[in-house]
């Protein structure tokens, strides 16, 4: 099964809460996939942190996506990417779509706010776009793409901006019409009540995607008896390795020898496995030898 | 100071070791500045594994420039770009030069392998260059840069490739001759004895640079003893970090709710903090105003 | 009927001569097609002119690949992509084939010289690539294609390389048996002689593949005489746009007015058109109006 | 004398008028040289051209800061960047600015539009910017570059927007305040009037330049007279290739032979030429021998 029926079909089944982890290249995505995780968020914020460029669409569509391509093809799961407004209008969207399609990944979502955005959790602007604009997107976006597994999802900002649970519901069904194939629903409070009223006055079948930052505390149980369909862990991947790179400077900083870190690295063999350099010398030695004379003694 | 003046300084002090840590991205330039290290290794194996594709060459040279550009741009610390054999033949050199000092590194490193090269630690080929081919790479890249603080530096594989110590010295001599500005002495025994006995055997000026990949235990003692001029822990910082995220997704994998990996990663804010986020938004602000009408009470 | 079907549909056609003709870029590719040939050729000669650098391995394949994207995205017609001799290794093919493959590209063709090559119009150094290697590469880009109607075409340098044409057809042969789809046999005679030698030797249903650049006087009901299923034009276009650049510019440098050049330029219309802008603007109104309120009078 | 400096240069000297011709790549570039033209326009109109997509930023500004690039490197001449309206807000100009420095460009040019603009000659939305929003993108651009004769150039859409004289000459009075180098007053109506009216009402020192695009009888003896520093002739290099491409397919589709073009089309020596193809040869020899063992006969 393709990546992209595969995240259809965990859409198709009652029972599958789908658990989504954040990356910013190939690495991290193929990380995402050998410790079980069902899908790749190819995380804006993590891409503009790991060019170390503020996440307010300082990067170009050029620059998200050549990180967002290197992630679909290292990962045989579903790579869902943050496209933030679209990258501009109407127009803008359509390109991304053919762009995003053509490099592989499963979903896109896009975010109801005006560009250039700034990063949800930054207090000031974050003003919204008007609601049909947005929907022109959403049927524009689905229009354009040509795989029928392919997905939109529309993330609302409503809550983030403070325009209040009933905009924020009204958004929903609005861009539902419009053709969104799920409602990312983002909240940025530290207790998830925000996001249980939402699910709880929910009435619709289109799926809803959350992304717990800032209510890390609400349990899997939970989400499912919300009946929320996706959870998006969106950063937690870059600021493990932060943290854990900023340790093991700071220990070797003051080090006699580079062996006083050597319990905290990962071993070389690991880093070429993921490299996949024995399938690359295997591959050399293949198609080396196939045409060479065989040798008769 | 400009980075390549700093670089240059460093090699002008006989008292300064330069300790220069790899990185594949922006975002390990700027921790490693904050770490208080001396120069950014642009390496060609973090940036292909943060790719998940062999270090082989088979990432152009586009695509690891554009790495490297993001990580000049993020640093005030002189960066070294591993440009691996230089991407072809003489010719090749030369645009890499020209492309490398535009985009501000300090110094590029070229090591003495054909084209497509093998990584080092990998048994099997490991071809040496022609010697006179090499050297001809090194006085075309000297020629080519136009900024007189820039350098270049001459990697010897010829003790990965065991070619033995008297290859090595003889090769080191004709590189600098060619006008290395430094001699990078490649080894991946598990003692330091060879780097020992060439740094011994070694009666020039031109400074030693190595990697002690292999050869974790030996001193930063040792290593002035020996009269080394810089020491490149070149892949740590990555491998720091995958076994981080690992561990991190394994534990997340099996958790109930997101607050479980809480105390493993950094706070939004610092990564926020590496985004230059605070610079942003004060420069929004501050150009935003500057135009608008006072309004007189 | 998609462009790499289509491309397959041509060679299934006895009666079918395929006219292809050399872009390099995606106007080039626009006008190809208005103009009623067959197939566009994304050639290494013409991108590499169109950067001002030698056609010689210069732009990475990261550099000409995105030129040939944008012909794929401007052309229904099957473009075929110049790939120089695949980039490096077997390894470096399977990756040039997976882009190229999800660029669109309806076949790559390879040569069988070293890298970095030089232009086959170069005098000098000309040196092919063992025949068992680039057997290995021929291979290898069969075995990574995924759609079956991808096309990998062999061109044969020998005759370039003065190595005769014995030797032309034996690594006809041998590219065929190893799984190319067509052969291109390169000459650079000024008389079609070799060319007509090898076509009346080849006996198998492999398709041949010309490029008449230096023997334009053969004739299209010459050319299937032979039996040739295929002619390359493969840089006439970008050669008719310099001369008329020249000319251009050299009246307009003395001119007085701007007009004294209208005669000799496209309208701004006809450019636009090229552009996609009636499209683009005919988009942007209906998503706009998609999901305004109607207003009842 | 470097290329910005000789525009510079320029603008000091009060006989120089300025004729820049446009191009999409660096061959354009190097045409432009050769015929004897001051500084190459890098199009924003031809760039988007040359990849089949409306002129209205969908191309982002990493594609069309590629082309700029190659254009710098092919050319002597000062470049002057169309950068449309900057890319989105203050801290995208910003990104520009230090972005199309470091490329080597003369001057950058931005126009008082909304993102995404819309090309200057399609009826419709024309929507200007708030002239305190403008203002704020030129004061940042003048101090976020660090070479002094780095220039920015306002470009006032105000009757391209059919906003008055009063407008356009408010507005370039603003833009001269808040830093620009140079005001580009742009128009397209079939005859110079407006242009002749603005000249002559701007009592300001800050050097006008237009794009006589739709009044192509405008004299350079009459320019010289409303004492306008700099024409550009925007797309006419462009829009000459467009009609000779199509003239020579034309002809070629329904020929025999592709001799029928030949004195249509530029010699392959000239484009090998403009490739630097001599050079290339050259300097592979000179460093292949300059460390060959010297044998003593």
């Amino acid at each position: 099964m393709k990546p992209r029926q595969r995240l259809r079909s965990y859409l198709d089944d009652p029972n599958q809460l789908i658990r989504v982890v954040g990356a910013h290249n190939a690495l991290g995505a193929k990380l995402i996939e050998r410790n079980g995780f069902h899908a790749v968020w190819a995380s804006g914020f993590e891409i503009s942190t790991a060019h170390a460029k503020p996440d307010a669409n300082i990067l170009s569509m050029t620059e998200l996506l050549y990180s967002t391509q290197q992630m679909v093809e290292a990962t045989t799961l579903p790579v869902i990417a943050d496209c933030d407004t679209g990258f501009g209008n109407i127009n803008n969207v359509i390109r991304m779509v053919k762009e995003y399609e053509k490099a592989g990944v499963a979903a896109v979502c896009i975010e109801d706010k005006v560009f250039p955005k700034m990063n949800s959790f930054i207090p000031g602007r974050q003003d919204l776009a008007p609601v049909e604009e947005f929907c022109g997107k959403i049927s524009a976006a689905k229009d354009s793409q040509t795989d029928g597994d392919f997905m939109v999802i529309a993330r609302i900002e409503a809550l983030i901006a403070k325009q209040g649970m009933e905009e924020a519901l009204y958004r929903a069904e609005k861009y539902r019409e419009a053709g969104a194939d799920m409602i990312l629903i983002h909240s940025k409070q530290k207790e998830p009540y925000e996001i249980i009223e939402f699910c709880n006055k929910w009435n619709h079948d289109t799926p809803i995607v959350i992304v717990p930052t800032t209510y890390p505390d609400l349990t899997l149980t939970h989400i499912k008896e919300l009946n929320i369909k996706a959870v998006i862990y969106a950063n937690q991947a870059l600021r493990a390795s932060v943290k854990a790179v900023n340790q093991m400077l700071e220990t070797l900083r003051t080090s006699e020898a580079l062996s006083s870190i050597s319990s905290h690295i990962a071993q070389m063999d690991e880093l070429f496995d993921l490299q996949g350099m024995k399938e690359y010398i295997a591959t050399e030695k293949e198609y080396e030898h196939r045409h060479r004379p065989k040798v008769i003694s």
